[in-house]
């Protein structure tokens, strides 16, 4: 199988500067060309450094692709690095010089030699058009390889991927490529000891005949997964679930596939024709942002009220003064109310809330930094918790934000509705 | 100085399955300690290929660390692999069963050794504690070096990291660690081109003889980044804002410091004594979400009424149904009146508001995916824009939010409030 490395250069990964948005998004589009990903690693502009990572980069793999270090910049060091690399002199190329004309003119500026040395690429090395930004993109073949370069910058990636490399991968390595199928299922509220050891010890080994068996801890639970030898045939999917199916974890299954919990959450309320908003103190919007993440989720979402503010709980929301004095925001009976608020604000079928302390701040004796109370309901029906978990700021926002949807999914999934 | 290499295992990244949480984090908790991260590597939970990539890192690192494989299944090697590089058989190991039957008695359970190989670690490894999970650490020292194991969830990481790995490190390396001193300048409407070619052809020089320098194109603009060579005097750093302070792009600097925009905003509107609110569509409540990713941020927000269905913006908002008849919901003149329901709705004193299409379907003629209408203001002063992005639906919720938080940061720089 072909097989890739990507290398992401520039300080401000490893200083903790910015947080890496690629790794994802190229690891999904590499999936959906059937290109195996090896390796991804994050290095340093540090020129003598740099260019042993990518000598042995280049001698273990098919493709090896770059991003960042193509700008204008003393900092910027990709081509001259490729250069060094293949023994390419540096030299000025018609048809970079053409690409970067036309780039400049689309965002109405004049390009000059003086102000960037774009033209310049190493003799042998293709440049590539860039139709989101100013710097073209490379690329460098060899009988049985290729090297790809793009910018760093987020949109220029992107679409040099899509509209550049696909087409030059799946040139050079049409016959070769070869798609993964995966059989996955998503449980909850069991341990992988319990799963592979106490209840179910030949597992692992049944699975292993259909492919490369994996277990990954994830907040919502274990999920299983069998990257499979091959395309699998329906009898091959059914024995599989029927493994499953006669085990006892099957009660901790939620999802037989590989959706994420946002997307899952939105088709089983999609399919019982019931619409969802939110009420958000301490997640702050996040709840609300992962669902929105979804393509195509405003036929089920109708909005979120994040009230972080007292006034604004009771003015948005109708939580009572009294409730939030007696109990505190943080109480199941003010994420009750909210639920309510929500439910009459949005004109939603169902909703879910939150109060919470994300911290560092907030904490008393009895309400720790990561304690959450969480509801989820219908006018006739709230189903309330209290919640604990450990985390830094942003872990706990992230951490209640999935616990909420967890507990709305188990209310579609097992109540009735009129 | 003192390196470190942070190698990342699991099939699940380099697959697409989950994002990344783990580089920033990191990144920053090493350059806290004064350590200096040379490379990040992602690598498969393959036996023979990892145990290549950890024996080079091992090789060429001061500090080797390892996260995720430590778990009870067979896909978790980190173990065997520590073992096999250093030929050290694993055995069982009496501190090891300690700590992992305290892990057990913490969440009520009961250890076996049948259920997890936990107690058995290769000789001459030191077990570390897990304060938030089951499987322990694992450390392993030579004269020069050493290599720390953690688990990959990330509440176990993050706890390991402070706990056991940051008082390991200091003990070894206590006299070689050293602290970074970073001088930034964060700009905006501005190219690099333009800034380190036309306007300032000696700038990059100039700034080379206190530091290393970079230069980062963000979507907030590009920042300017000098990494000090020793912990700077005041006159040092006099004389580099000087530079700055001279030049003509002093006009296009928005920041003297590497604050995140959110962070920035929220301290100075807390120096003018301002409330904000959010008024979301397309954003989806991202913008809510990043301005409450900072701690401390409750005296300044007040919250955001994410309205993604039209009954939502009228009721909650005070939308008339004619403007978004008229208008259609991605306008100016909606974007207006939402600011308005804001300000009411959360007794703010400033308010930010969007409305757009962030795709893949929603799009019409006149108004293309990535069309965004952002309005911010008061009650008696509101500014609204039309703006066009490019990118995939996340991405575009990101600019959409990053350009509404840095309108209202100007509004705030450039306005007067009674």
């Amino acid at each position: 199988m072909i097989n890739a490395h990507i290398i992401i250069i520039g300080d401000e990964l490893l200083d903790g500067t910015i947080a890496d948005m690629h790794v994802q998004i190229m690891s999904k589009w590499l999936k959906e060309l059937g290109v195996h990903l090896k390796n991804v690693t994050f290095a340093r502009d540090h020129e003598s450094t740099l260019l042993t990572t990518i000598k042995n980069v280049w001698t273990s793999s098919h493709i090896t692709i770059l991003t960042g270090g193509l700008g204008p910049t003393k900092d910027d060091i990709t081509k001259q690095i490729i250069g060094n690399l293949f023994n390419l002199p540096l030299k000025k190329n018609d048809l970079a010089e053409k690409i970067v004309q036309e780039h400049y003119q689309r965002f109405d500026k004049e390009w000059s030699k003086e102000t960037s040395g774009y033209h310049l690429i190493p003799e042998g090395v293709q440049p590539l058009s860039n139709s989101c930004g100013l710097a073209p993109g490379l690329s460098y073949q060899s009988d049985q390889k290729i090297l790809l370069a793009a910018p760093g910058v987020p949109r220029e990636l992107y679409a040099m991927m899509e509209e550049e490399f696909s087409p030059l991968i799946k040139k050079k390595f049409i016959k070769e490529l070869k798609k993964n199928y995966s059989f996955v299922i998503r449980t909850h509220s069991i341990a992988e000891e319990k799963i592979f050891f106490d209840l179910e010890p030949k597992l692992w080994e049944k699975l292993k005949s259909y492919g490369r068996v994996s277990s990954l801890p994830q907040s919502s639970g274990v999920d299983i997964r069998v990257t499979l030898n091959e395309r699998p045939d329906p009898g091959a999917l059914v024995e599989l679930k029927s493994l499953f199916e006669k085990s006892s974890i099957i009660k901790n299954i939620w999802q037989w596939g590989d959706l994420s919990l946002p997307e899952y959450l939105l088709k089983k309320a999609r399919e019982k024709k019931l619409t969802i908003s939110c009420a958000e103190s301490c997640t702050g919007g996040l709840a609300s942002s992962m669902l929105t993440d979804v393509a195509g989720c405003s036929d089920v979402f109708m909005g979120s009220a994040v009230t972080y503010s007292y006034p604004s709980k009771t003015k948005i929301l109708g939580v009572s003064e009294e409730m939030l004095k007696q109990h505190g925001a943080v109480s199941e009976a003010v994420v009750t109310q909210m639920i309510k608020g929500s439910l009459d604000a949005y004109d939603s079928d169902l909703a879910i809330s939150f109060s919470g302390i994300a911290g560092p701040g907030g904490a008393t004796k009895e309400k720790p930094v990561g304690t959450v109370a969480i509801a989820v309901g219908t006018k006739d029906n709230i189903q309330s918790g209290l919640y604990y978990f450990k985390g830094n700021r942003t872990l706990l926002k992230h951490r209640f934000a999935m616990k909420g949807l967890f507990n709305l999914l188990n209310f579609i999934n097992h109540e009735t509705f009129k």
